[in-house]
C-alpha cells in the first residue's frame, strides 16, 4: 500500500489517496485514530463517485470511524473487461425490452464478485496494518452481492450494511443463508434499475440473527438523509461495542 | 374529560387516567409541557397493555412530547361485542386450519374502525382543548387499519407510526392509497399472526410522500429496541419541525 497524496479536511479527517498494487483506492482518517474501520462499497468509477464516497466518509469520521474505498475491476482508470462490458449492454437491452435477465446478471457479477472480494480482502489486511486503524470493521454500501460474498468469508467483518440496489445472482441465496453477520438492507422501493422482489426475497434469505430491512420511498439515488442517519447507528452500534477485532 | 387520578412519575410526568364519556384513557404529559401529542394506540386491554405503553410514554416524553391512549371499544372494562367476539374465535380457527381470513377480518375489523376513529377524534378534541397539549399530533402503533382511517380522515395528524401487525381488510387497500401523511411503517418479519405479503403491499400502497418500511427480524412482540428508536427519530423529526398545528 502506497500512499500518493495526503490532503487535510475540514474536522481535522486526514484523506488518502493509496495504491494498492495497481488498485487505486482512498483512505479518510478522524482525529480519533487509530479507529473502527467502514469499508466503503461503490458500484465502480472512484472520481465519479468521490463526491458521494467522501460525504460518506465525513459521516463515518463524524462518528469516530475511519472509512476506506478502492476501486473496482473494470472500473475507473482499471483495465475494462470486454465481457463485463458486453454483460452490461445486454442487461440494459434486456431491461428495456422487458425481457429475463438472470443469465445477463450471473454473467455480469459472478465475475466481478470472485474478483473484487479477494481484492477488499487484500486491501483490509494492508489497512489493518496501520497504526491509526484498530478495527473492528464493517462494510456499507453496494455492489450488494460483493457485500453477500465479503459478510460470508471475510469474519474480520462484523457489521453489513448493504444498499440493495443491484442485481445478485440467484446461486448467491445460498451464501446469503450462510451469512451470520448483522445487517442493515437499505431497500429504495422505486428504484428504477432493481427487482423490489428479489431483494425482499434475499433479505428473506439472510442467515443472520439480526437483520433489518429499510425500505424508503424514491427511486435508486433518493436515500433519505434519515434513512444514511439511521444505517450510521447501525455501525455505531456494532462497531463501538468491541474494542477488539474477533478472531479471524 | 373527566380526569380520575393524577401521579407524578420519575422524570416529572404527569400520568393521568380519565374518562371520555364510558371511555377511559390515560394521558402522560412531560414537564415541557405544553407539548406536541402522541396517539398510542394498541390492540385493546387498557390493563394489560399499560407497562408497553408507559413505556412508549416514557419516551415520548423524553423527546418532550405528550401521550395519550384511549380503550378500543369492547375491549377491558368496556361492553363486549358478541359478533367481534366470534369474529376473533373464527380468526383464530381459520388460521391454525390454514383456511383463507379475509371475509373474517372484514367481519372483526371492519367495525372497529367504524366504532374507533370516531372516538380518538372525540379524545383528540378534548385533548388539544387541555392547555398542556399544543399538537401536532402524530398516531402510534397498531391496529394498523384504525391508523390507516385516522391518518386518511384527521387532517391534525401530520405523522404516522404504524405497526404492521394485524389484519387489514382488503377494501382498505383504496383509504391507504389516499393517504398522504407521513409514513413510517414497523413490521416484524416473523410475526406468527400476520401476513407479511399483506403488509407489504399495504405499505406499497401508501400515497404518501415520505413512506419508510423498517422490517426488523423476529415475531409480534420482539421488536428490538433499536427500531423503537428509529421510530421516535421519526416523531421528533415531524413533530419539532412545527411549531403549530396544520389547519384542520
Amino acid at each position: 500500500m502506497h500512499f500518493i497524496t495526503e490532503s487535510r479536511l475540514d474536522d481535522g479527517i486526514l484523506e488518502r489517496e493509496f495504491t494498492l498494487g495497481d488498485i487505486p483506492g482512498i483512505l479518510w482518517t478522524p482525529p480519533s485514530a487509530p479507529a473502527p474501520l467502514i469499508l466503503l462499497g461503490h458500484p465502480g468509477g472512484l472520481r465519479q463517485m468521490y463526491p458521494r464516497l467522501a460525504a460518506r466518509a465525513r459521516r463515518s469520521a463524524a462518528d469516530g470511524f475511519a472509512a476506506a474505498t478502492i476501486e473496482l475491476p473494470g472500473s475507473g482508470d482499471r483495465p475494462r473487461s470486454a465481457d463485463a462490458d458486453q454483460a452490461r449492454a445486454d442487461l440494459r437491452r434486456a431491461m428495456a425490452a422487458g425481457e429475463p435477465v438472470d443469465e445477463i446478471v450471473d454473467r455480469l457479477v459472478l465475475p466481478l464478485v470472485e474478483r473484487a472480494v479477494p481484492e477488499w480482502r487484500t486491501a483490509l489486511d494492508a489497512l489493518l496494518a496501520l497504526p491509526e486503524i484498530r478495527g473492528p470493521v464493517a462494510y456499507s454500501g453496494g455492489v450488494i452481492a460483493i457485500g453477500v460474498r465479503l459478510a460470508l468469508v471475510e469474519p474480520r467483518i462484523v457489521a453489513a450494511g448493504l444498499f440493495a440496489g443491484s442485481f445478485v445472482p440467484r446461486v448467491m441465496f445460498d451464501e446469503a443463508r450462510q451469512v451470520t453477520t448483522p445487517l442493515h438492507v437499505l431497500l429504495q422501493w422505486d428504484d428504477e434499475g432493481n427487482d423490489r422482489q428479489l431483494a425482499l426475497d434475499l433479505f428473506d434469505a439472510f442467515g443472520s440473527r439480526e437483520k433489518t430491512l429499510q425500505a424508503n420511498l424514491g427511486g435508486h439515488t433518493g436515500v433519505p438523509q434519515f434513512a444514511g442517519e439511521d444505517a450510521a447507528r447501525f455501525f455505531v452500534r456494532h462497531l463501538n461495542d468491541r474494542s477488539a477485532l474477533p478472531p479471524g
